[in-house]
């Protein structure tokens, strides 16, 4: 096995609290534990394709554990094996070529002996198809808010995005109370409705609505009538932004083109509040959270997760587990190949354990 | 002067964090200060005229200091100079009626000698048709979580609205910037601007809508144009929601009864963030935070301008200064006529201060 | 297998947050979910001795998951094998008497089929006696902000120790870095330093001392020496309550009875601060948390692990699963005997990954 | 009058959160609004002493508003007027000397036309010498975490340390309810207790400890054992670091070269609490939160306020106010005479307004 002299470090796709604790991760294990150089690429794929590549010492990822974005920077539209050029064909769309043979030079010019890419399933499937069609050695560190990949049993950001929802339904809940409203709150999660359903149990939240759980809103309907029933004068619905009416895929029904399309104007919080005060005839507000759920800085629980994903991706490296993904098995770090750990999605099952004990303190899901 | 041995306390209107820290210091003043007992009536004007008073003790206001939401209840609707009957007139529309002589009776039965009412400019006009032509004696205290009451420099509840908000831009600016994207939050504010002005400065805004100052989407989409050109790749927004556009309000196009009516659907901020993306060509994204700004434990400055609040009013009934508003100006706090008090709101003004201080250090109006 | 008609629950030991959320997801699984009645036992086995138990309703346990402390109250002192009275024996000791029989009649008498024990491994143990030697049906629910109850791989309470730990060395990163000191930080964890490791890996502490890992006071000084040689003039310790120097307990050197005894004047912090000041030359300063990390809201991790095991706790007294603990293991919750899961302490592993980790990233133990 | 068009800016003495607030107000506004260049001054007089000084454009504040500490650094031992050598005197004390007049000439040098000092009164003491003695033209910004300085109502900084110490309070009051405790906790607060005085008020504490207003330890027994009469089974303590025992000053009796000074040790804190154990016989608990206090983002509050001051600073700079403070009376800005302003600090009046609110909501002061 080729000892491992020189790591390349890049991030991709959407933000994410804790990448600059990964990145610190990596860098401090490979130089300290291992005399291993590290050379960061900036902004993604494109960091590779157009050769962005600059030495990192200790004191660059010094004090960055606790800091929201990433130091190298971003890009999710920069694919080696369909590089955007400026130029249009015939019909006048873009033109798209394979430029991952420069990327394997690049790699090769650079004495690059792995690359260790931290991003999503997108980012994630680049980097297999890098590692299996090119050779270039690669090391995964998953990344999603959304919580949606299947090599790992959690990642890093969702923590944070738990608890930034959680204290705004925290909020919520008590001026909810006093006023005798119904309160809908938005929430990330437009395939997976990790993010709604923790929440959602975490604040206590009276209806919880998930993409894989098709709600209608008679049912919501019925529950929040069956608190008026009790004497409770307030309800509290949680909703993933990908959350789809039963026979009906609000979300599949957006037409992106139409600017009067009300997805577009406000999100499915405020077609579900519209509804629901015509439906009960209790005043309703909506919150709609956004990027609020992607910012700020790590939970301490996402701080150390990173943490032990970049130490473990260095150790990954150096032990030539390449077209591997780094991951959490309970209580311990263990990897698996890429193609594997993407190839379906990690999405909230029906019938899960989590479900049961949100129905079981009277939570509905609309269903 | 009669000497005051009984007070009666309510809360009118919109929720606030800070409502029960003026309960608490009105009760534990009056009692351990003074000698006199209170009574706290229900659901604001409607505990008057429905008779829902009872006696509050030391207990019943432990451990409520943190707390928000009001422990007497609110209710924004009833007004014993027109009281809603359930009765409907010959045209169908509600009959509304005269109670302010039975309220009267009621306190007089009751033997209370002063109520403190605690509410924003429609509890404190009521209050005071119930002292000018009643008799009533009346104590007001200032509550407006948009900070639009002339009588007072600040009122209690502000404080928490602006951390709230002032939070949420920190994370979206972290997340903006790595995604190189515009992001818009939308806050509160109907008619003042306080809020986006104050948490626009403290959350370094790029641009701040406010209803005072009318905008143009051609002079945003030029600030953050002229970002662009400095190689800032990302600009925040933070928009009242009632910020107008110049010539044609927006707020004020609104038809409420259509259900496919834009703000009903989104807010303001939906209308301009999709705006601005045709206008810059950059992705935008927005956050409506909607009552998440008015729930949650109040910030400590909220606790002290409320606890002094409470004490304050107790001092003010004791010497008889009845049909008067509590406020703070400077650090001191004084009383004045709740009519004068109330008589204009109290906005943002164009060439204030703040507005310079915010244009100083780069801020667009959209002006 | 008896069917379970009536449970009693009862919260033992230490404040925790965390503990309502069991509370109610104990009785709202039980009353919803099964039809079974609770019965609430006041101030821990105090309330099975003094017959203090009453019946929770729903309503009882509405609104009460976020809320730190706990509705039923608390005691750590009353064991029903060795129930102390107010008699004291020839000596002037007090006496101490078995009153477990009575505690049998108690709960036959209450026709309560099963008690949910809610507490650390003094409770449990005495849980584990009662159903051992008295036939009373017991089912355990693991309670420590330390986490170190072997019989599940986290318990309720610590992410939020965590993160209010964390918080705190955070706010010591900015004003250490501008004032060039060393900043001390004393945290919980008197005989397992799982909270100075977690927070110490989480907040980027340069040394984390823990009891498990004697240290030298010449070890600390060498890291801090080796930072100021690369020009870092600022060094953040973390340190276990419990934390122990090598070749010396100075905890076991404690007496307690001694007016003067440093630790009853500071703690261990101000001991390891003022002679590491001695030996760096360097400006120190201390902060020692207390039982601040026991306060306050739960996280939102902690209130969905102590809803799921309010939820199974009840799930394993239905299925009869007496004389269990409930316990996470990676994603799932099983229960264990309590014998066995509280037989061993849960103590970080000298050799474990998270210190392999935490030493790959160039934290010092001392060592 | 002599036109500006380069100012310098300084940061002297402790952190406090809302510093880089102020120099970003400072070259925002200086730029942007009046096109006056901006030269950074490191290591407050440090810097002018030792010529580091370079110019700020606008990217080097971009970012820096939310953030704690100074990115100018900072120092509090660098006295242009008595600035010490390396070298000795006869009796090995190290040797002091004048170099004022090498100040004035870096000053001309680098052609600053006034200094802008943000720093505390020892600061502004400095800076008011150079002005009067050297006529070196200097605006201050008054600078303290105490909010001890007479020249304004109120500092940035403040607010943030008030939120960190208030957040302490609201943890050990949930956990002191059920463990029956009494909690001690220390803020800072050498020479004035407003930190305590507004955080005991803000967290509801029983007792409130202040250098103002010398305490017995019998009053606040009699305090406590009250509460356990009314069968309040625990009591809050908030004590300022600097709280003295009538009839002899806990402080001054301080001997700082003695190792087993109880001060050095611990902390007031410490020794209350032990001393109030031995009176009350309940067990007490305390938690000392040093420099956290001074750590972390500013509020919004503080973001403002600094802002303001920023902005006001550089207007006074072009109107030729010079050795004048920035302040802020009510709700506006103001300048005062430099040596009129820090002429007697700030303190608590024993009769002032907010002593009498704490009291009148049944606070003890240990008198």
């Amino acid at each position: 096995m080729k000892k491992i002299k020189r790591i390349g470090v890049l991030t991709g796709g959407g933000d994410c609290p804790g990448l600059n604790a990964v990145i610190r991760g990596v860098v401090d294990t490979a130089i300290l534990d291992y005399g291993i150089e590290v050379y960061g690429i900036r902004d993604g794929y494109s960091g590779l394709i157009n050769k962005k590549i600059s030495k990192l010492e200790l004191t660059d990822v010094s004090g960055i554990l606790p800091r929201g974005g990433t130091i190298l920077g971003t890009s999710n539209r920069d694919n080696p094996f369909m590089y955007h050029t400026n130029e249009k064909d015939k019909d006048g769309n873009l033109k798209y070529i394979d430029v991952s043979k420069e990327v394997l030079k690049t790699v090769d010019y650079n004495d690059l002996d792995v690359i260790i890419t931290i991003g999503g399933d997108g980012t994630q499937a680049i980097a297999n198809r890098l590692y299996e069609e090119c050779g270039i050695p690669v090391v995964g560190v998953p990344k999603t808010i959304d919580n949606d990949i299947d090599g790992t049993d959690v990642t890093f950001g969702f923590d944070t995005a738990l608890s930034i929802a959680t204290s705004a339904i925290d909020k919520l809940h008590s001026t909810a109370e006093s006023h005798h409203r119904i309160m809908v709150i938005e929430v990330m999660g437009r395939y997976a409705g990790w993010i709604a359903l923790h929440s959602g149990i975490a604040g206590g939240s009276d209806v919880i609505l998930i993409p894989e759980l098709p709600f209608t809103m008679d049912k919501i309907a019925e529950k929040i009538n069956s608190r008026t029933k009790q004497g409770k004068r307030f309800s509290l619905i949680t909703v993933a932004e990908g959350a789809k009416m039963k026979g009906g895929n609000v979300v599949a029904q957006r037409k992106v083109a139409d600017p009067n399309d009300p997805i577009r104007l406000g999100g499915i919080s405020t077609i579900i509040g519209n509804k629901i005060e015509d439906l009960t005839g209790i005043e309703t507000r909506f919150t709609i959270l956004g990027h609020v759920q992607r910012g700020g800085s790590p939970s301490p629980f996402d701080r150390i997760l990173a943490t032990r994903f970049g130490y473990h991706a260095v150790v990954a490296a150096v032990e030539g587990k390449f077209g591997h993904l780094v991951g959490v098995r309970g209580e311990y770090i263990k990897t698996t190949p890429i193609a594997e750990a993407i190839a379906v999605p990690r999405r909230v099952k029906p019938d899960s354990e989590l479900v049961k004990t949100a129905m079981a303190v009277g939570t509905s899901f609309g269903i």
